[in-house]
């Protein structure tokens, strides 16, 4: 029994794929093996910037075992539009590109050229037998030295746009657009103390485990299926539909599980490219990336640079605030400063905020989402500050916070209103968890210890469209198929939000999600957008099997359907015993009074609903000899408004914070002066593993969603936010230095302690 | 344009699935290969009867490579109920004895015992291996001896069912029913003249290409996954669910693409056995029959014994007629016999009528479905009577059947009252076809020729749910799910109604057959009832699109819903030039106004609706020194209801006439005295190839049936009944001599002139 009068509802049912993925039997995209398929190979630029001057795809041709080679000279060529493919709009000529360069190379990893051949030995040979000629240009993979006069130019003809008018000039710069509310100049002099801080963030990728991966088979009546690893099994036909310009209706998409995604899984890189071999072989041909590839071929989240004002008056009330945020956007235009820039001042009520944002091409891999986009960059900086302010102060930090936190009512710097949202209850959570008030012990061997907090803001995407398709078995149960991949629970969130409507248990639900061609349109798996807008699917779904039963009910009982009644998962007519039956028992009765029971819904909530609020504790040990940072103890508090599956939730809160600790103290890209990655490997791209973390604690602030019916509110991405912030704050607090570059790695604590003599 | 203001009726576009059959990407049954797996053999009674004593299975589990053995005693006990497992009511208690014998052996090729081994020929070689003790009992083959007091009997504790009650008596009658109407006695007082014949016809197995096939996985977590070529997913699915005492809920069944059916791939034989070996294994197990196993292990339909008694006036009324008519069930009860006797005289208006049937078990495989079940042999039987009664009544043979053919509002023999129908109508289009008045020139060798008429009925099952759900791309196509299987152009046929109904092309609908967690129950792809129930769930589908998207249209153009009307395929309001668009364009214009466009329906309907009548014309040329029958012309007329794919009818039409040619000339099941079937393969069952027969000419006669909106008629059916009529009646044109056996093989035939004289 859950919580809240809710029968399934904050249950723990065992995940309906759990056997699957436990014992092995889950199908993931490197697990596809079809009849005469052939193996794909990508050539990659070894340049950073380039023109290519030729491609002589006639050595690798004539190795025997090779079947076709393609470049861009193969794919449509793209129209210079914008068009909506997934978690963002893209330009359809930039996307094209990033699949196969055209004209210019402008990162190393850049797809040139794909091969297919009979085995991927002979494939990746090929690839090395392409004689690319390049001229070599000029590259830049700072955002701040992209941003100067005179840096080399990625795109030609790219004309800056500036506060929502396009200039004149051509720069790396593809947007500058600004937030303002109140008069910030005026809000300053308000203020008793004003602080002003300049913070640094490297690239990060997701880091999933399985490697982007695509099989297509395109079929000589036109009809093109993609069996691939992805987020968003629409979008990917949406992609290929746009990038081949051929029908969405010939492109069957058949989404595999999903060796984790975190936002990088929405894009096509790959998928396009295996697609145009299997049309010229006439074959399945099957791609999968090595983690080289992925490193330096897919999406991987911004750097940034962030400057942040913000000041208070001794009462300690924050009076004006601003951001001024760089974001690297790779090679192409659209990195996550607007996310970024929504977020970042967004857990306060500040009367007078500007944030100007800037998107800047450099010559890295063109970036993707990265749970909560650009919101943890932007927190690392903002709450920062606010523990500085807040210290010199001499406030609690999380007095401070809930202070000065945004409530019901508030206008957000982005504009909108907040409705009923739980960043208050976040705080309070965290500053009456007993790790709050416990001592933090000192460290036997000279290692510095300090404790920490910050809080976090993700928008949740509460929009999106999503369909559920059901039918109902003799036995009562029901096959539920949907078209969300699954990437953190899914199949069981939304089958138990359609249980708990009418009556079953989770267990009584069996969810499927299924290929393109099977399901009402469906958006992608991100923005946490799933368990909320797949769960108001549901709800839907469950209403109208409820009319349904009782029309059927009304046949066998023959009474009016209108004065049967559906309470407590019991049908009933009046007070008559025999016109009782809960779901099951009446699925078993009304054969015969039609077809089968069934229902197909597709809903598309308005976007409205409160977004997602998370304040997190640390402690931390510094080792003064090294610079190394190791956490020791940590809580979450998240408003998670209504926790579906507690279990579930609680273990994106604890991945989030993982991730998060990652990009906090480990993970970098690390280019080189030839503007090359030079740690594109797991061994050297340093990710936390189990042995770096501590048990991460949770604690489940539930503030109902109103924009759902069940109260659900996204939780998989808001977790991500805090833990830097939250960790350079303890850091501070143990070290009595404030590190304002990520990731706080051993050469660069160590660098700081030594520069502020503390080692 | 189709015909009678349709657009898409009636017209040929290619089928969906076309490219994908002619290339050789569509996957059936034996191109499932999946990781792990392993291969299944089945081990089969030598003898056709039995007591088990026992069966060691140690020898065969020792060999390398076997995985698992199972025999009867791994299949949960089954009860002795009746059951709903597909076309037709079974006792589950001999379903399950049919999957693998427990306690006896009732007919030689009946299964015993099941392996998994590492590969195919381990798991044969182990078959071999497993040591059966039988103790041998007699047998018996013929249903006349059958039948007989002293026979072998063949289930110690089946006792008679006799007009309708259970009787005491032991034998190899399971059932004998009675259909009566009027006063028999009295009829044939008013005949002038009256006929009595008896018949005889052989066993005869559907032929269909492609063996049957299983490969089951059964989970760690209990789900049990099948892939099959089967007519019915979901009646694969409860016979599962029954023989193996689980919930339905726990059985998904993948319908492949299947290589012929007619009726033999409802029952499930080997489905169960793989799932078995699958449990015990943990690995997915694949079993595909040999063609021998097909012939001995499957379900052939009946060889019967049937006497006809028909009395008519001098002026060409049928005054009375009497059936009696015996089948074989093989070795459980469920012969066709019941069908067959709904159709005997169903094409004649018949005052007075008395028909007795038989359901006898012999040692034989368990008959089940073929093509109009039992029809062909009844037709056989009283067509034959017909034309001798028109012969020596010195009418034409098509008036005759003409002056005496049932009509709207006459009883049929077992009940029912006929609605509109076109019995009439195909003996009058044969009557007034080039053919009935061409001359039938003389042979130039000797060869003697004669050309016969015949007529015959199938019921068609004008009921059955079916289910369809189908999502609406941005471009305006559809894709739509189905539950029923595709034998014969079910995609292209249900796929036109929905275009028809919503004003889109055949070629904007994708249609898709899906597994059974995917959509709403689907009765078998059998009776007739596809093309007809499945189009009534197209037809309610598109009324249910037009709807939403009228719901849609009103949000875009801002009007109300009611006031936009659908006509011509063109959704407008009013006269407004702008507030028009055809379903494409409007698909086009609903982005934003809610999720994408859904819609599953799932519908039964009553039963009610015509059957399938036809009329066959042949011309034959009888080698008197051999005995062989060659066919030099054949027109078959038949009421078709609506053809919705004309090319599809017609190939209906000329794939019955095949079968039933094979059936009146050459195919039979060979028993020797130890009731072994002696000709097992394709070489020694012959089935007619296209050099055995003439081009089919096909009469496409279209009297809507009332119970469609379409007027659609089941038409894959009744072509086969004709046939072995009308071949032996114009035998008998050629020879003067009746045959009265099938098949009219050259020795049975030569036999016959020998006796009286012609050869």
């Amino acid at each position: 029994m859950g919580k809240n009068g809710y029968k399934i509802i904050g249950t723990r049912p065992i995940r309906h794929d759990g056997v699957d993925k436990v014992t092995g039997r889950a199908m993931y995209g490197a697990d596809i093996h079809l009849t005469g398929m052939l193996y794909g190979a990508i050539l990659r630029s070894p340049h950073p910037h380039a023109r290519i001057v030729s491609i002589d795809t006639s050595r690798a041709k004539a190795l025997p075992g090779v079947r076709a080679v393609v470049t861009a000279e193969n794919l449509p060529k793209a129209s210079d539009k914008m068009a909506d493919l997934g978690e963002s709009v893209v330009n359809l000529r930039d996307a094209s590109n990033n699949v196969m360069a055209y004209g210019k190379v402008l990162y190393k990893g850049h797809a040139i050229a794909g091969v297919a051949a009979i085995n991927i030995h002979i494939a990746r040979e090929a690839t090395r037998l392409i004689d690319v000629k390049y001229e070599l240009l000029p590259h830049v993979t700072s955002v701040l030295d992209a941003m100067k006069d005179g840096a080399p130019i990625l795109h030609e003809d790219m004309k800056t746009r500036s506060l929502g008018v396009e200039t004149d000039k051509v720069s790396n710069i593809a947007n500058h657009f600004q937030h303002k509310k109140g008069d910030p100049d005026a809000g300053f002099k308000q203020a008793d103390v004003v602080i002003e801080r300049e913070f640094t963030t490297e690239m990060v990728h997701q880091g999933y485990i399985e490697p982007h991966n695509a099989t297509a088979m395109w079929n000589e009546d036109g009809q093109l299926t993609v069996w691939t690893s992805t987020q968003g099994a629409f979008s990917v036909r949406d992609q290929l539909a746009e990038l081949l310009k051929i029908s969405v209706s010939k492109v069957k998409v058949v989404p595999l599980e999903i060796g984790g995604g975190f936002g990088g899984k929405i894009n096509a890189y790959i998928d396009p490219v295996a697609a145009l071999l299997s049309k010229m072989t006439g074959h399945p041909v099957k791609i999968v990336m090595g983690r080289d590839e992925v490193f330096e071929g897919s999406g991987p989240t911004s750097g940034s640079y962030i400057k942040v004002k913000m000041g208070a008056t001794k009462d300690g009330k924050i009076t004006a605030a601003t951001a001024y945020m760089v974001y690297e956007a790779g090679a192409y235009p659209g990195s996550p400063v607007g996310a970024g820039a929504g977020c970042i001042l967004t857990p306060y009520d500040i009367p007078n905020v500007q944030i100007d944002g800037f998107d800047v091409c450099v010559n890295r891999p063109k970036t993707s989402a990265y749970r909560a986009p650009g919101a943890t960059n932007a927190a690392f900086a903002s709450e920062c500050v606010v523990d500085e302010l807040a210290e010199k102060l001499g406030v609690d930090p999380l007095d401070f916070r809930i202070k000065n936190a945004a409530k019901e009512g508030a206008r957000r710097p982005d504009g909108p209103i907040h409705p009923r949202i739980g960043c208050v209850e976040t705080a309070e959570a965290i500053r009456k968890h007993p790790h709050y008030t416990a001592p933090l012990e000192r460290s036997a061997n000279g290692k510095l210890r300090g404790r920490g907090v910050a809080s976090g803001y993700w928008f949740n995407w509460n929009g999106g469209r999503s369909a559920i398709s059901v039918t109902v078995n003799a036995d009562g149960t029901i096959n539920m198929l949907e078209g969300s991949t699954d990437i953190g629970g899914t199949r069981p969130s939304i089958a138990m939000q359609l249980a708990e409507t009418i009556g079953l248990r989770a267990e009584d639900i069996n969810p499927k999600v299924v290929d393109t061609d099977s399901i009402g349109y469906t958006d992608v798996t991100g923005g946490s957008r799933t368990a909320f807008g797949g769960g108001i699917a549901a709800h839907a779904t469950g209403l109208a099997l409820i009319e349904e039963m009782k029309n059927r009910a009304a046949k066998v009982w023959d009474v009016p359907a209108e004065e049967i009644s559906f309470a407590d998962g019991v049908f009933s007519y009046k007070d008559d015993e025999e016109k009782r039956a809960d779901f099951k028992k009446l699925a078993g009765q009304i054969g015969g009074t039609g077809g089968s029971v069934v229902c197909h819904v597709s809903t598309s909530p308005d976007g409205s609903g409160g977004g997602a609020f998370a304040t997190h504790l640390v402690d931390v040990e510094v080792d003064p000899e090294t610079g190394k940072v190791d956490l020791l103890r940590y809580t979450a508090a998240q408003d998670v408004g209504t926790a579906i599956h507690p279990s579930y939730v609680e273990g994106q809160i604890q991945g989030g914070v993982a991730q998060g600790a990652g990009w906090a103290l480990s993970e970098e890209y690390i280019y080189n002066d030839q503007g090359k990655m030079t740690n594109a490997s797991f061994l050297d791209y340093r990710m936390p593993t189990a042995l770096d973390l501590p048990m991460i604690e949770t604690v489940l602030v539930e503030v109902p969603n109103v924009a759902h019916p069940y109260g659900v509110r996204g939780v998989g991405e808001v977790p991500i936010v805090p833990p830097p912030a939250a960790i350079a704050n303890a850091v501070y607090r143990a070290t009595g230095v404030r590190m304002k570059e990520l990731p706080m790695s051993p050469p660069r604590v160590y660098k700081a302690l030594a520069g502020s003599g503390k080692s």
